[in-house]
């Protein structure tokens, strides 16, 4: 490629810039980046990228944009560089949530532009350029959207582009995505937001001190719970339905998980537990466990 | 010390024989094992212990005798032991809910023996002899129970011995002890459990591969999700009382955050969202985080 504009520069922007840069991917990378400190932190990289602040100025050959921005901003960006969009360029985000903000950005973007969404499973609960790791997409997942328009010539260009960072990538519709991932990530998210809001209720309730011994399990959550809440506001928000089900099925397994402890319900107590141990054993076979916690999103 | 008695030689039991052997905290260490895979891993480590199996050849004058077994098998250990223990022998355990098991010992143990609960928060998904560690205590909570009976000379004793072990002793009584890690501990295992549970509920009724994408936050739960089952039915049932109260709060809770999604409500969202990552700055400020995964119990 030879040119290739990321907008947006926080975590998974400059891990994306270090990643194409270090692999030698493109000739020329663009940065769209408003943060000032973002701006500085790249600044500091030394890493041979171009950073603009107008659209006016920039090249309109562009092979491919990736929005790396959270997703309440592709509206604005996309309105911002829809005349800068060649019908060669491939439009693409990482967003966690496909098929609300895909529709939007399909409705806003110029008749014949090119635009498949990716969504590469990693993050972090910290954000920001100085976060960044050109490792970051290497051995993980990254989930491509099909639709029935979409053209395989650019499917499979963008395919290889991911490839190249070290991703293994996986191909579903934007339907398919929002159902999974509102149950592999959307749900354990919302749920550590939960036990950790619970957890300060209780101890406001009570008056103990309680994070000092969040070593017994909290502690693991609240990692999960520090996440960027402007990110996690609009995946609640844009996987709405999903996630509702979601959260319904969870609370009718609690309560009869609370049953079972009421009543003192023995074996059912310890399939469920047991049970349990069984996708632990699937998730180390399936080699998707690692030393260290490194959440996606 | 001259004679401790380690009952129940797991990850718990081996860890305080590892360590109280290292640390040269007792020169008679005495191991009661049931289970010959567990027996098997003891004698390789040849760390020179002495492991019986009936109690009639055992001698009766231990200074400490620690229970390191399943709180279910409490009783019938106490009704073993109890004509051995020695009006100067403190016995104790490594459970992790207090409040019921400390009754039901007490009951049984013979008139003016010494019983002091330990719950030391540490411990590991894995489970058996075989994942002990001589350093697992270092640098952890330790949480010992003072009730209005508790004698000084013997508490002091007690909290020296888990001080050698490198923990670091708290002295609480057991009502306060049973609610603060209802919250801490009991929930968030139990969720992470309900979580698993959610989610392969829902992959039958889907018929889609989730667990391959585990990593999008599903498996640092099931992490946590793979603890001993022996343990934890033990823990649910015997914590019942509070553990109910914490799951009715945290449902309230989860009832709240579904509305706040439903209805779009930003600023409440963002709010709860933010609040989260406070307690995560808490969390790293009380030095409670770590980079492994290493959740107690």
């Amino acid at each position: 490629m030879k040119n290739i504009l990321i907008v947006g520069c926080g975590l998974i922007g400059s891990s994306v810039l270090r990643a194409v840069r270090s692999r030698k991917i493109s000739r020329n990378i663009y940065i769209y980046e408003k943060s000032k400190k973002n701006i500085s932190v790249i600044k500091k990289l030394k890493i041979g990228c171009k950073i603009i602040s107008k659209f006016n100025n920039a090249s309109n050959n562009f092979d491919l944009i990736i929005l790396c921005t959270p997703m309440s901003q592709y509206q604005n960006v996309i309105t911002k560089i829809n005349k800068y969009i060649s019908s060669k360029t491939i439009v693409t985000d990482v967003g966690s949530t496909k098929e609300t903000s895909s529709k939007q950005v399909r409705k806003l973007l110029n008749k014949n532009k090119i635009w498949i969404p990716s969504h590469p499973i990693t993050g972090s609960e910290v954000s920001g350029a100085e976060h960044g790791e050109k490792n970051l997409f290497k051995n993980k997942w990254c989930i491509l959207i099909k639709e029935k328009k979409t053209k395989k010539k650019y499917l499979s260009k963008l395919r290889i582009f991911w490839k190249k960072l070290g991703s293994k990538v996986i191909i579903m519709n934007s339907k398919k995505h929002d159902i999974v991932f509102s149950m592999t990530s959307h749900l354990p998210h919302l749920i550590a937001y939960n036990l950790v809001k619970t957890a300060t209720d209780f101890e406001k309730q009570k008056k103990y001190e309680l994070i000092k011994y969040s070593a017994g399990g909290l502690r693991d959550f609240s990692r999960i719970a520090a996440s960027n809440e402007i990110m996690w506001r609009d995946v609640f928000f844009s996987n709405q339905k999903n996630i509702i089900s979601a959260i319904n099925l969870f609370i009718k397994n609690l309560n009869l998980f609370k049953k079972n402890i009421k009543k003192r319900e023995n074996k059912k107590l310890i399939k469920k537990l047991v049970n349990s141990k069984k996708v632990r054993k699937q998730i180390i076979q399936l080699k998707q466990d690692i030393n260290r916690p490194d959440f996606g999103r």
